[in-house]
């Protein structure tokens, strides 16, 4: 390598043009620390006409991304593409093709083909990096990989996205429906057209997935997360969760559950918690993120920032330009691939935990002693019931709170209560997390 | 070196019986994040006959720590001994003269001797770790050095020391005494006997001064924190602060304020602060610690832990030896010594902010209008005065809350308040501190 780490970055959206500002911006600071100069001389992105504003100075244009990552100019490529396949995916093979380290922001290529980008990357024995892939700002990937790398993990969880975080601050501080907020997030720019990948949890899951990987060393598993995202989140429930003294939140929980498989397995899941409103993680608001990593030694060790965005995304970037600067590497995820364990993934049927249940019935004598008696006869116990307002023979929301429950218990309980004549829409069933949050 | 790491302990006491303890149950988490097997082949500690419970297994005994550094079946040592110079710094010169990577927690020696030690680190190539050093198990040097190098940092505050915070946090929820407070913690261990290094905020200065070198690129600069500790803080004005909708916390806090010194000063200080009861830090209670660092790009980032104990620290001495095991290693403070500057700081009577004033007086006819009058001359501007009770002839409580106002304007106020004959004690003065907590 020469004097001056040279990067070619594939895509100028929000995170590559982000990466060429703070480069340009920071040079001073960032030659300190890393001990050389970082300097973008190659650029790949769709459209060149495009004046984005941005000091690319005399960086080489490349139209084909891939052939810009084998170019001999660069040393090091930055993906900023996005999407699990396709463009992102040949630019990265390209670049470690040719044994160059890359950097990445791309959570969904690295939940999905991780481990095999991970094999490859050891195999020419280059860093693949990818610290702005989850929590944005927020050096998570660092701090678990690193920084608590001695601990045996118990659990990790966190608010990992901010679209989804934003929505729910703002339906519980301006009382309003999710699609009423959705639709202004998406006019603002903080939701996409297209909001599935946030709203229905599916950037989440790519984030715990790989979270999950680096806190409990296993080999990545994204298919075996456990899915839900915040479409079925209502007022009303928003309603009676502040009464109970909790929020609503997408989470993501990765953790090792006693007693289940042998203590070998992992349960990942992704869906809306109930959390105490005293619980650190119920007072991040908005656009914020974090995580809660708790270890067997360090205890519990939380990380709050800004998961999103030019600015922070590209702080991650260029942390992991400086360490490569440097020649400091991790292994992909956290130790060598074989050293990552084949620890099965709990299925969410054997979670265990209370659960809020909302009903929404016809307040008729014999509901509550119904719904009650098919609770007790699945085993499930409960904590807490709570009934608004009376209106003889009209719909009125019922809430219940169970104790400690099998997931499989409550499901069927549910399946049970759904029949009844006078229950009259799904019920709506949120885990409560009393201790991971 | 070998497939081993071999590391030579110097002390064990908490810190060292700490990493013992963790090197044992999770050395096969270490092995995979390390790639290699880290044990602890050396030890050297004052009574060799005393049981400490530890599985030291075959671990060569030493008297003399500082030839146990030098000894050739050692690859790395830990020194935790503690305290500024005597043995722990004998241990560390005699490491790097052998050339060989050091880890320690010790923020005196860092904070006193480490320009020094980092020269010498760096003319020899080794790495010198001090994770530990700063907040016990969060990984907030890790996070400062490398997870957001990029940044210009703007400013970083934070709780350090837990004895203290436990202390004003026992203080407000029972409703006691310092004295009283300090005397408990000191029988259950949580205080020192002599407990001016945490109380008088030494401890947090040593920490602040190597956050502050980090942070800002420039050289460890201890002997210019300002430092005020915790004594003077009295239930009378915790109780105000919560009328007035403040935590009263012990922060250090560094920062680089616009237009002083051309912007290139430093202000560094340690003093109890009374911070928003709504801000991250006022509500990090107990024995925890947090950081809250502000970066150009990254915006602001907050970790919160535990600050000591001997599983949080043994975790970061235990990633810090697994940092050096994988052959990651980052300049002492972040950049090369010829890359520090040599900024200066910014001295306490330059500080512009508002402040709690709290004055015992005379309740009597005209003494408000005398004090007000003083304050107005000296160019303080009030925003808010609260008198409790009224005892005519005799002592009241006084409290009043300027706008941002030079500390050398209060100082001059304060020293005319105090010369009025209806003035009792000596006026109490805690900074409030709105942006960075």
């Amino acid at each position: 390598m020469t004097d001056v780490l040279r990067v070619g970055l594939a895509g100028l959206g929000t995170v590559g043009g982000g990466v060429v500002s703070m480069l340009a911006a920071n040079a001073d600071v960032v030659a300190a620390r890393a001990g050389r100069r970082i300097e973008v001389v190659a650029v790949a992105a769709r459209d060149r006409a495009r004046d984005r504003g941005l000091p690319l100075g005399n960086a080489a244009w490349f139209s084909d991304a891939a052939a810009m990552a084998a170019d001999a100019g660069v040393d090091v490529v930055v993906e900023a593409i996005g999407g699990s396949d396709g463009i992102a995916r040949r630019v990265v093979d390209a670049a470690l093709a040719a044994g160059k380290p890359v950097v990445t922001a791309n959570k969904a290529l690295l939940a999905v083909h991780g481990a095999e980008l991970a094999r490859d990357a050891e195999a020419r024995g280059v860093p693949l990096a990818f610290e702005a892939a989850v929590a944005g700002g927020i050096p998570v990937i660092k701090a678990l990989r690193e920084g608590l790398a001695g601990n045996r993990i118990i659990s990790v969880a966190g608010i990992l996205n901010g679209t989804c975080n934003h929505i729910l601050t703002t339906m519980r501080n301006d009382r309003r429906d999710f699609a009423d907020v959705l639709a202004e997030a998406q006019d603002l720019g903080y939701a996409e057209a297209d909001p599935s990948f946030d709203v229905d949890g599916i950037d989440t899951a790519h984030k715990l997935a790989i979270l999950a990987a680096i806190a409990f060393g296993r080999k990545v598993a994204f298919a075996d997360v456990h899915v839900e995202g915040i479409r079925g989140i209502s007022m009303l429930d928003i309603g009676f969760a502040e009464e109970l003294g909790y929020r609503i939140k997408l989470l993501g929980i990765a953790r090792r559950p006693q007693g289940v498989m042998g203590g070998r397995g992992i349960s990942t899941r992704v869906h809306p918690c109930m959390v105490p409103a005293t619980a650190p993680l119920a007072r991040v608001d908005g656009v914020f993120n974090a995580v809660v990593a708790v270890g067997d030694h360090v205890g519990r060790v939380m990380l709050e920032g800004r998961g999103a965005g030019a600015g922070p995304t590209a702080s991650a970037v260029v942390a992991d330009l400086i360490d490569i600067a440097r020649g400091r590497a991790a292994p992909v995820w956290g130790a060598g691939s074989g050293d990552l364990s084949d620890a099965p993934t709990v299925p969410i049927r054997e979670h265990v935990g209370p659960a809020y249940l909302r009903l929404l019935v016809v307040d008729q004598p014999g509901v509550i002693a119904d719904v009650a008696a098919i609770l007790r006869d699945e085993g499930v116990s409960l904590g807490s019931m709570l009934q608004r307002g009376r209106k003889p023979g009209e719909a009125v929301p019922v809430v219940l709170v169970t104790h400690d429950a099998p997931e499989a218990a409550i499901d069927a309980a549910l399946g049970r209560i759904n029949a009844l004549d006078s229950v009259l829409e799904e019920p709506v069933r949120i885990r409560i997390e009393e201790g991971e949050a």
